[in-house]
């Protein structure tokens, strides 16, 4: 009888979640700027309801009663998850919650108002709150779930990492990339000397980009039936997994970057698409994490996206939608070297996939330092001058903007996030090399545009699983062995050594 | 205290409405079909909680202990028209409901199956069974409010209505009108005799269409910063006062349609988005109910968007955006002759202004019966037919389907809904009658492209008024005196028989 008392009020929870996706989503999409102020009213009043029902302290004695009663293998998985999700929810008290989230809006508010000028003086002590509130979260996180506090802030993105297990990965990782990035960039000259940089130049309508990006989403397999494409400030991809909310947008002079958004998204989609469907209201029955999440994005963008096989194949779908004579006498090799173009840059969001990790590292050591307490708010833009100077060889002594102010994580209270991102990257090389164990022509598939084996590997290991297990688990079990650098290693060395 | 408490309600119940009308919007305008029946489960979860938390028996008392607060005028009348709401929540009790609930699901159902066979034998029964529900819950609702039964049911939708008041607008309305169509219709003949009937012919891309719909929107006063316009499968004026969202449909053969709903649902927008913002959480700020609503979009459409000075002002504009050389020659007297179109019809939803009330009056007439015992579902084609012949000379004898299986009202348990339409098209000739009082040149000003003392007039008169009176009293506020349908029958005669 507990059981199906958890049942219901996961079936309340789900419908909940899903007027929050749904409105978050149109807020992105479709929302006129006067509607906003009123729709922020509904959605906090519908995540109190949300806070307030999945939260409730009888829920603890459903789930010991539940214990008691007979239930198969996979109703205990559910409810292994749902209790997770429950501790995660009540190990903070109402009153450190509600004190937690004026003070990230005030630092979020003050973030975007500092954030022009580069002004640090004036954000720094409201970020300075926030990381004391962080500190005495972790402490609570890691007194319920006998955690170390920075591995308790990861276990809400991530259940199952561990800086034990990250630190020596992100360390070889780190060592790779310092010596392999110069290396990269002399053969990218040298090719670029001897097969000059073709540009891309041209103007691409909004609406002949959309088309190809739903023709490639279409082949790839979005199930249009659940789901469609939109346009939003930010790509995101958001709604449920029966109606899942995916967006890009077009750059009339750049038409790389709203592809490379719609395949990346498309990746986030076709996990969401695939979860089970049976039980899709309970919790191990939707995605399992940040990271895991990314594996599928980067999956998609990183392993099959920016190959000379994908490129081969969808080459003329490019010319026939948005060709009009741009790309004549383009070979794959002109488009490759705009798609996998290496620089060394000040901004996360800009990198490149081989430039991209060290962004992370960088964050993932300073906030662990913060959390820790050996590091403080006043220290971060020296720190973050010398680990940039470090891994690539750029200061930030005077650039706020663009250094330690360009990320709305830290204000917002997501301590524990970043490292997902090369987490995810990581993951996705090595599910590619486990695919291709058992594929070898995988590769050779996408380029006949035939994404149904491909697809049909992910949804057997990765995306029927939902979150019965942690996200290290997952990987030994999809992978057979859990996260191992040297299969991201060497494919960067495969893409950007060749 | 207790006043305070029904305002926080009130904040929760408003949001609750916001993520109900954006879901329903959404899943009329954008939503995949795939994603339909979460959708279902996710908006029939997030109503019970609205139903949970506005019917809470706790909310009488504090009711009660606000009467004994200190309140001002305003205060006063939103506790008013809260209590209102909340007696017509609560007086029915929940085992009916929900009673009622699936009767009408299964009903609606079958009305789909049968429909297109017009299948009667098949659809009765379940009618029967929810005539059933609907003299219990008539009955019900009397003994809470002290009114008769079917005044009861009607005052669900539009306050203050009364079949002692209606019956004998109502019927000086039919016999007007059962004398008068066959002489508008000579009219019209002789008319299309003397200036031969030019054809409206032409491909009208959604596109062009969309655009003149949103020229034509702008002009009159709509508010892109707090709406939207997109397309839907049948018109609608849905989302909430700070986000409006308008729908129409276009077909490429004929843009009246397209153009007609588009100004009929800017009436109904323009009411929601001139409402007071101020405390609009409060129930006495929002709309005052169906037949007042149904004026506002009815005074747009009828009263100005069919007259010639809206047309002498609009020919210019539709012949930019849509024109191509198909309106060359035409006079806005040619474009009236399509506009005022008069022709008998079984079906109300196709009906033009002249004939739509007798299809209202039937339906009026017979429901009352159906609820007062009078009448028996198994009756009811014999008495169509009958009314159809008697009003406008047609049989729907072997005609089901055109006949009393044309409409969802019914199986969806919508008695005492019907007398809104037409009310409300006498409401908008009134409210016009009273508007030039003090305007007397505003179809001038519509000829000129300026709504704006219009739309003061309306704002001052109508919209600021929420739901503060009951309808006839603010009918009797707006325009000094209460319904008269004589102003309606004027109206008529000025454009059908000149």
């Amino acid at each position: 009888m507990s059981f199906k008392k958890i049942d219901e009020l996961n079936q309340t929870l789900n419908s909940l979640e899903h007027a929050l996706a749904m409105l978050h989503a149109d807020e992105a999409t479709f929302m006129p700027t006067g509607g906003g102020e009123n729709r922020a009213g509904a959605m906090a009043a519908l995540s109190e309801i949300y806070h307030h029902k999945a939260a409730a302290p009888e829920i603890a004695d459903w789930i010991a009663q539940a214990r008691e009663e007979e239930l198969d293998n996979d109703q205990q998985l559910g409810l292994n998850e749902f209790e997770r999700l429950y501790n995660n929810l009540t190990c903070l008290p109402a009153e450190f919650v509600s004190r937690k989230t004026m003070a990230c809006i005030k630092c979020e508010q003050l973030w975007r108002q500092s954030r022009p000028e580069g002004d640090w003086k004036n954000f720094a002590p409201a970020l300075s709150k926030i990381v004391a509130l962080m500190r005495e979260e972790a402490q609570m996180r890691a007194a319920a779930t006998g955690l170390f506090p920075y591995d308790a802030m990861m276990e809400q993105y991530d259940p199952g990492n561990r800086v034990a297990d990250i630190d020596p990965l992100f360390e070889r990782l780190k060592i790779f990339l310092r010596d392999f990035i110069p290396e990269a960039l002399q053969i990218q000259q040298k090719k670029h000397k001897d097969r000059p940089l073709k540009p891309l130049s041209g103007s691409f309508g909004a609406d002949k980009q959309r088309a190809l990006g739903l023709a490639a989403m279409e082949k790839i397999g979005f199930d249009f039936n659940h789901g469609r494409l939109d346009t939003s400030h930010h790509p995101f991809c958001g709604g449920v997994p029966s109606d899942v909310r995916m967006t890009t947008r077009y750059d009339s002079e750049n038409f790389l970057s709203g592809l490379m958004g719609v395949l990346h998204e498309t990746g986030h989609a076709l996990y969401e698409q695939g979860l089970p469907q049976e039980n899709g209201h309970w919790p191990h029955n939707k995605a399992r994490g940040m990271g895991l999440h990314e594996s599928q994005s980067l999956f998609m963008e990183m392993q099959i996206a920016r190959s000379p096989q994908f490129w081969a194949w969808i080459m003329p779908m490019v010319k026939t939608h948005i060709g009009n004579g741009v790309f004549d006498g383009f070979g794959v090799e002109d488009i490759l070297a705009h798609v996998n173009m290496v620089r060394r840059g000040l901004i996360r969001v800009d990198a490149d996939e081989l430039t991209y990790p060290l962004h992370v590292i960088l964050r993932y050591e300073l906030e662990k330092d913060l959390v820790d307490g050996k590091l403080e708010v006043n220290d971060i833009p020296q720190a973050w001058h010398e680990k940039m100077r470090q891994y690539l060889g750029l200061s930030t002594i005077d650039n706020m903007k663009d250094g330690p102010m360009q990320d709305v994580h830290w204000p917002a209270g997501l301590f524990g996030y970043f490292p997902s991102y090369t987490l995810g990257a990581m993951m996705a090389a090595q599910q590619f090399s486990a695919l291709e164990k058992q594929l070898p022509d995988a590769l050779e598939q996408v380029e006949r545009g035939d994404f149904s084996a491909i697809n049909k590997w992910r949804k057997d290991n990765i995306w029927n699983e939902g979150a019965r297990w942690t996200t290290p688990e997952l990987m030994k079990k999809a992978t057979g062995e859990t996260l191992n650098p040297e299969y991201f290693i060497a494919h960067l060395k495969r893409r950007y050594m060749g």
